[in-house]
């Protein structure tokens, strides 16, 4: 590590003011605590080096391992590398990886020295003083620890001649070291002060999910620590390694245990990021590694809560880790704003009239109304501008969304811009926003407008947090001058008393295939919300996965959806759909209100209901109004699901109305390729 | 199944003007033997069923397994989507699958019949008379064959009553049964006519790469056979089977051993494919049929080319399979036509130059010139038309490449748009391609111009047979009137007695992503070629993969390359670059005389070098030179490889220059990321 340059102050973040992420608002009892610092491996980002060094600089990260590929593609040399980093306030914290070193014949050992001489030569030129060095897949290596301690000694003696680190790796599949705990066991023997351990935490859970001891390795042996999450797969461990690696959270691995441990035995060292991932390699290396630091920031405020206790006993300094403020309560959806233009906004309007909506008011400075029933707020905004108008300036897909746009346009254009929260602190929710790098957008308001605190998402929506409970601050509310048509709640009760829209359910977001990751880290942390449900399933054109974050109400629920491969010109005739779900406590009610207001519910086949009749034999009355109103079902071990839906409005939005029965805990994935049959067919009937 | 439909002249595929591909030109000594009937299930296509339906009738298949979601989701009564099948002449030779029947609690049970026979009801609209029965899954099932057996057989006797067929299949993740032999053994035992086996290549395979004894099953047992290939994976087999699934021959699997054998039982229903693939999912299901017949096709042609032995001895009638024209041998690369525009044009004509090409011909009636040196032939062809100049009417992509058209544009055009083989029969090569499905490109000759029978690759790119060794037929150089500048051959050797370009060693052309694997299926079957070379490598902008194709003689060679994901904005500056790579037996002189000549050689890093000495300690003077002269280096166990390549010229062509020492067997995929940065790095320092 390179001691002048870590202390040095790092860049902004490119979509954030502020400085330092995660720790400028943390309390900070022990300040003589160095704080942590934070590194990516070039290999986690797509692009040329300085394409690379530029995203990590840029997203307020302190160092970088450089990847040895990286380098020899490069034109630039190591010097200008060196001085690139320096530059952008980054210390060059590894090279990496040097490969099937020890426990070899000696003639392959003095050959082996020699290939390490030169990198030796190159770190220099670099400023790279530590070298990882993973265990041996050699077919000339043997099964001897004496002889790899002893080999690993002589490398760490070059090293040191050189002022050069040795970290040793245990790769998960190396051939004969593969744990920790062996490789440890040949760092000790090796006994040399330039001789210590890298971990990284794939090599290590993967083949262990909770592993022990690590707390009880000296400190000054842990000279380096890599980070990546994974989802478990029950696959090949290095194909698993080298394509499927994900950020900190995005995976199954217990990282905060794992980081827990390892600063427990006192390593203060950079917490670096090394993910191996196709998508992350092809996708632009600027979000990317925003989404990288905003991973490694929720993770930090993971482990500072947890209590650990050395399995030894002894209490040891820890480094200062990033606490962002914590996360008000969310006590639900506050609106939901669609953009609309002429031709889409008769269809949207015609769809929420017939649901039960009344408009209620009107903005008062700019073409945007609102529509409410019950506890469900839409908010329409016909702004030329294209979108979040409600007390921003309406910027779009900041933070770096690169395919979102090509997918947002349309004759007709209709689609979610902003999703509204409301939350016990919304001051404090903004700034745990902000701590974890999102995008603040700029409000421009007129007299009498709320101000609404608001960031941007990764995926282009607008995030809005509004009071709730008890909460003071500006009622958004205030911004709509009444219609005179009376509230939407009113209305909803007074035309039906059973099948009222009583809130928003959740709101399904369409994601970029590059950013569906990302932006689960972003909903994730920055709403402190956990996945609800998981699904994957085969669309009539292709396989679609979706993903649902919500509280722990269940009062706020958001559902990612997005194609598992990016599609080629064969593809559905609405390709990203976007909906809102509203919550009812009587679907059929619901159902045959709206269709008695003229809306044409969304045509469901009669081959789904026989199969629901074959699967499971429900009572004849239930199944003939289910095939009547054109309701969807499921069923979970908690509970069951009823849903029906609106047609496309405009380019791409449906509504749809919800009941869950007991402890239902989906959303209905199983019937999507259903609803997405349908909306073909009727677009391609209405085209 | 049903007979009278299968019977029925089958509709011409979309992109071919044969009837019943592959068997037209067969010799049929046993004329009395029925031919084998070929099918496709509806899951691997993309689309809704009617698009999966009119995919595989134009693909010439003679029937299709309707796969229950398909159904599920159309608005199609199971009464239209028989008569649409009867319509296209295909019959519905299965309704799959039904799971979960077998070995369950008596209440259980009398649910699944119940659930049976609502499925039976609809087989009977749709007009199936076959049912898969997948082996259980279900948690309430008992490890009981006795009831497994008898519980089936109350599913046959109520399938009989319908005049309905139950084919039993062991799924390979099969709770209690997995193998193949376990189901024969409870169809045995459940013994009842309407009770049968279903065998499905991947079930099989994926357990035992070599099963034997599927011999010695009774014919009229074997109710149905389903084929799949796929690559080797060491990973869970549910998933493995419900992503990976190959076309025959695109995998690893013995296809042809296993057909083998079921024929040789006796065999004599469809061979029908059921692939489920992430890509074939939501890819254009017109052109993926036509890759599935293809890859029946060639897996008919390898199978009949197996002299079978059954184990009991006792000789079967075999069903009569597909044989086109026998592949005759190819002796080299006769040309490689590239289309250029004004303002590429002098930027390949002054490459070719500087590589010691001489313009000796002109088309007689086209703005096409010949290009020669030793025995590489380089075609460039100026035809607003855009390609496929020489002999043809250039039509463009046909065979229906969608993502073709897209990659192909840009300024300065120059991309490959023909390769010409040299072949000793090559009317016969052209009637086993079309036989093989592809698509004969019309021909446009004046006075005086050869006739080149040509049929175009499902990339676009156009393929030219041309007499090759003692053949006779029309000479293509005859198209082309001298330029009085002497003969390449000539030229090439006065220059410089070293370093001629003396052939063609290979064209790599870029692949679309949903094309790979029917690309490979193309070349391999239609030339005969199989595969010498695949890599899979981190580019700068994300992975690749490449896979070399080519003869026994290593005269031909084919290298197709793609983005392993389907890239989104943030790419490369040369998306898709192909190139043609020249023979050399002196490549530093090769290099030297082009830089004499004028030719920029693509600059590579001197990290590379410094990489190259750390790795392989090269003798000082070859590494200087090989520095010098920015050739690259790779080996293997049986050789090397020298190579330098020259800039992008125009909008994604560049050529290399080869040298392989001893029987090298690759194309230097290790060194396409340095040249990949490297022609990024130039493309971005002209642009």
């Amino acid at each position: 590590m390179k001691p002048s340059t870590s202390s040095s102050p790092v860049s902004s973040p490119v979509t954030s003011p502020v400085t330092s992420p995660g720790t400028s608002s943390g309390p900070s009892p022990q300040a003589a605590r160095p704080r942590a610092r934070k590194g990516v491996a070039t290999v986690c980002l797509s692009g040329m080096l300085e394409d690379k060094l530029r995203a990590a600089a840029a997203a307020g990260f302190d160092g970088v391992e450089i990847f040895e590929n990286d380098l020899v593609v490069s034109a630039m040399s190591p010097e200008s590398v060196g001085a690139l980093c320096a530059d952008l306030g980054l210390s060059v914290d590894l090279y990496q990886p040097f490969r099937d070193f020890e426990a070899v014949p000696d003639a392959l050992h003095a050959a082996n020295l020699r290939r390490a001489e030169r990198k030796f030569d190159l770190m220099e030129r670099l400023g790279a003083d530590t070298v990882l060095v993973c265990s041996t897949l050699s077919p000339h290596a043997t099964d001897d620890d004496g002889l790899a301690a002893g080999q690993l000694r002589a490398l760490a003696e070059r090293a040191a001649a050189r002022g050069i680190r040795v970290a040793y790796e245990a790769l998960a599949w190396g051939r004969f070291v593969n744990s920790w705990e062996h490789s440890w066991q040949i760092v000790r023997r090796g006994d040399h002060p330039n001789l210590g351990l890298c971990l990284d935490s794939f090599h290590v859970l993967s083949r262990d999910p909770a592993p022990t001891g690590i707390d009880t390795v000296d400190a000054d042996k842990l000279f380096f620590l890599q980070l990546a999450d994974a989802p478990r797969l029950d696959m090949d461990v290095l194909q698993w390694s080298r394509h499927h690696r994900l950020f900190p959270g995005q995976g199954s691995f217990d990282l905060p245990g794992f980081l827990a441990q390892v600063l427990a035995a006192g390593y203060e060292g950079p917490l670096s990021l090394e993910v191996f991932n196709d998508i992350f390699r092809q996708t632009d290396p600027g979000p990317a590694a925003v989404d990288g630091m905003r991973s490694l920031v929720a993770l930090e405020e993971a482990v500072a809560g947890i209590e650990y206790e050395p399995s030894d006993g002894r209490a040891r300094p820890r480094i200062e880790l990033a606490a962002p403020p914590p996360a008000p309560e969310l006590l639900g959806h506050a609106f939901v704003e669609l953009t609309v233009d002429d031709e889409s906004a008769p269809q949207v309007s015609g769809a929420l009239t017939a649901l039960g909506f009344v408009h209620t008011g009107r903005h008062r400075s700019k073409p945007v109304e609102l529509w409410q029933q019950g506890g469900s707020n839409v908010v329409l905004n016909r702004d030329d501008r294209g979108g979040g108008s409600t007390g921003t300036d309406g910027q779009g897909a900041a933070g770096g969304v690169s395919a979102g746009a090509g997918t947002r346009t349309g004759t007709g254009r209709a689609e979610v811009v902003a999703l509204a929260v409301e939350s016990r602190d919304p001051e404090q929710s903004a700034r745990r926003a902000e701590a974890l790098l999102a995008t603040p957008l700029p409000r421009r308001r007129g007299p009498e407008e709320a101000e609404l605190t608001a960031v941007a998402a990764p995926d282009g929506t607008q995030l809005f947090f509004c009071p709730g409970g008890d909460a003071s601050g500006p009622d958004w509310r205030a911004d709509f001058v009444p219609t005179g048509t009376g509230t939407g709640t009113d209305h909803g009760t007074e035309g039906a008393v059973a099948g009222v829209l009583g809130r928003i359910d959740h709101v399904a977001l369409a994601q970029p295939n590059d950013q569906f990751a990302g932006s689960m880290t972003f909903y994730q942390s920055v709403l402190d919300l956990r996945e609800r449900d998981f699904a994957e399933y085969a669309a009539p054109f292709g396989l679609v996965r979706s993903r649902t974050v919500g509280n722990a109400s269940g009062e706020v629920r958001i559902a990612m959806h997005g194609a598992l491969l990016r599609r080629g010109g064969w593809a559905p005739s609405v390709p990203d759909p976007e909906h809102v779900a509203f919550a009812t406590d009587d679907v059929f009610a619901a159902a045959r209100n709206a269709r008695g207001r003229g809306l044409e519910i969304l045509p469901v086949t009669d081959n789904y209901y026989d199969d629901l009749d074959a699967r499971y034999a429900p009572e004849p009355a239930l199944l003939r109004d289910m095939r009547e109103l054109n309701i969807l079902y499921d069923r979970d071990e908690h509970g069951a699901f009823f849903h029906f839906c609106t047609g496309i409005l405009g380019s791409r939005v449906f509504f749809e109305v919800v009941q869950r029965v007991g402890d239902y805990r989906g959303d209905g994935a199983v019937n999507a390729p259903v609803r997405m049959a349908a909306h073909r067919q009727a677009r391609n009937r209405t085209d």
